[in-house]
């Protein structure tokens, strides 16, 4: 990942950040705080707090802010991870080459860490020492979050991803699928940290927002492609999980070779659509063509 | 319940708001839906919206304003209980007489349903058409819920009561134990009611303080003592779950004597805490001896 500048200094900038949120709550239960820590903590490319960082950086927000809305949407990642893991999800033993939250822990606290952490995510975003020029903008920062995370969002999403294990879904069902399971909230990543700067006009988000939705489904055709060409070692978890679950994936719908074509057409697209930006979009270039260059 | 004047039309009011909100959102996945539906709709006393409803009344707030206060304090409450009823958790099959999400649906669903409803609950913070007088407080309102239902109120308390199950506490454990699991949405459901209105000075605040958390206590103490001295049929759940859960409860460390002398003392101490107040407080007295009279 070292191809992406700055991955390092925003990593560390957003764990950190994290660190610092958990340290600051009250102990109530050391289980269950120890279980969000490892939940939110272990590790992870922290791909939407990076793109929420560059997207801000592009258009001159004040990062003080980002660190809001990266570390809000971090959390909401982290806890669906740790649902998501469950036996009675995709049952994963092994996340990041790590046990998943529920075989370090137990099922029980593995949930209530997840819940805990999807609430952590409006923590942070209602008391967050926002700029003043941010303050007006809070609640409608809390709508995006909601809308990218819950049931319209992630949430629905993953019901859809569940729903469609063992069955014969089309292109398009599946394209919805992952626009909601994991494209609502690389979406957000950008459109809310667009939020926080004053200089962005709605021809510009809007062009934002493609980009954002075609480099969300070009990381998702890039991880099925990966899932199938890496090593466990490479992936930190089984290669082949999603065959192995017969989840439908764009390799099985499309075939490896046309999976890749889909890949590199999204990205020419995502390119076209920051062709029209007034910003220096160098590093949300360099980040989509990551995206469809990373091998794991 | 007869004996709560105006339960009838609270809950009335917050289940048509409710069941509102859940058409309002956009079909993703069908089966996801229905159990939101299921957990949300299927019951309840709704003793959190109606201690906010009664609450708004006596302070004179607009109950427009309660409704979206009551509406997120119900969503956080029923994700809740469909979590706490998971097998990795309470492993409850009844609720309210009715089989629980899990056993109506499935496990996945189940956890997918309560993570929606949390996310719900901020999902109608945000939207809501407030007052011009209470949207300068939205922020704020945010902040009450999500220290009442994370990790420092609601959630801690759950952790803490899985850690106590097979454990003998102390009385001053599971005080904080409750506090934090029940008594933190209860005390919310008063101060966030309380938030919406601006005759409300920092005075009666504490005393409205007061009076939530000696009636939450007051709340689980005679929960205990029901839950040995009804039958099931009342119940809408095996009698006597929580001893057979080897639970600490106040009539396992008080005696059953102990325990209703004790929900008096609480009672008096809620009714003192009342006589301080500015405002025609006679629903608030009328709940609190509802709680500890109430035989199921």
């Amino acid at each position: 990942m070292a191809q992406l500048k700055k991955l390092d200094v925003f990593q560390q900038r957003i764990n950190d950040f994290l660190a610092d949120k958990l340290n600051e709550l009250s102990v109530s239960d050391d289980k269950l705080l120890a279980a969000m820590r490892y939940g939110l903590l272990i590790g992870g490319k922290r791909m939407r707090p990076y793109l929420a960082y560059i997207t801000g950086e592009a258009v001159g927000a004040d990062l003080n802010d980002i660190d809001a809305v990266a570390g809000a949407l971090e959390c909401i990642h982290a806890y669906s991870l740790l649902h998501d893991d469950l036996p009675a999800m995709d049952d994963d033993d092994l996340r990041r080459g790590q046990p998943t939250c529920h075989k370090a822990f137990d099922e029980a606290t593995a949930i209530l860490a997840g819940d805990s952490l999807q609430t952590l995510a409006f923590d942070i975003l209602a008391n967050h020492p926002f700029s003043e020029t941010v303050i007006p903008k809070q609640v409608s920062l809390f709508k995006q979050l909601v809308d990218a995370s819950g049931y319209q969002g992630m949430c629905g999403g993953q019901a859809l991803d569940l729903a469609a294990t063992n069955q014969q879904i089309s292109l398009e069902q599946l394209e919805h699928l992952h626009s909601l399971k994991t494209g609502a909230l690389l979406q957000a990543s950008v459109l809310m940290a667009a939020q926080c700067s004053s200089n962005v006009n709605d021809k510009d988000k809007q062009a934002l927002k493609e980009f954002a939705q075609l480099v969300g489904l070009a990381y998702q055709v890039q991880d099925d492609i990966i899932d199938i060409t890496s090593s466990e070692e490479e992936l930190g978890k089984p290669a082949g999980s999603d065959l192995a679950a017969n989840k439908s994936t764009y390799p099985a719908l499309l075939g490896l070779q046309g999976a890749q074509e889909k890949a590199q057409q999204l990205y020419q697209q995502a390119l076209q659509a920051l062709r029209t930006l007034p910003y220096n979009s160098e590093s949300l270039v360099e980040f989509a063509t990551f995206i469809i260059k990373r091998s794991h």
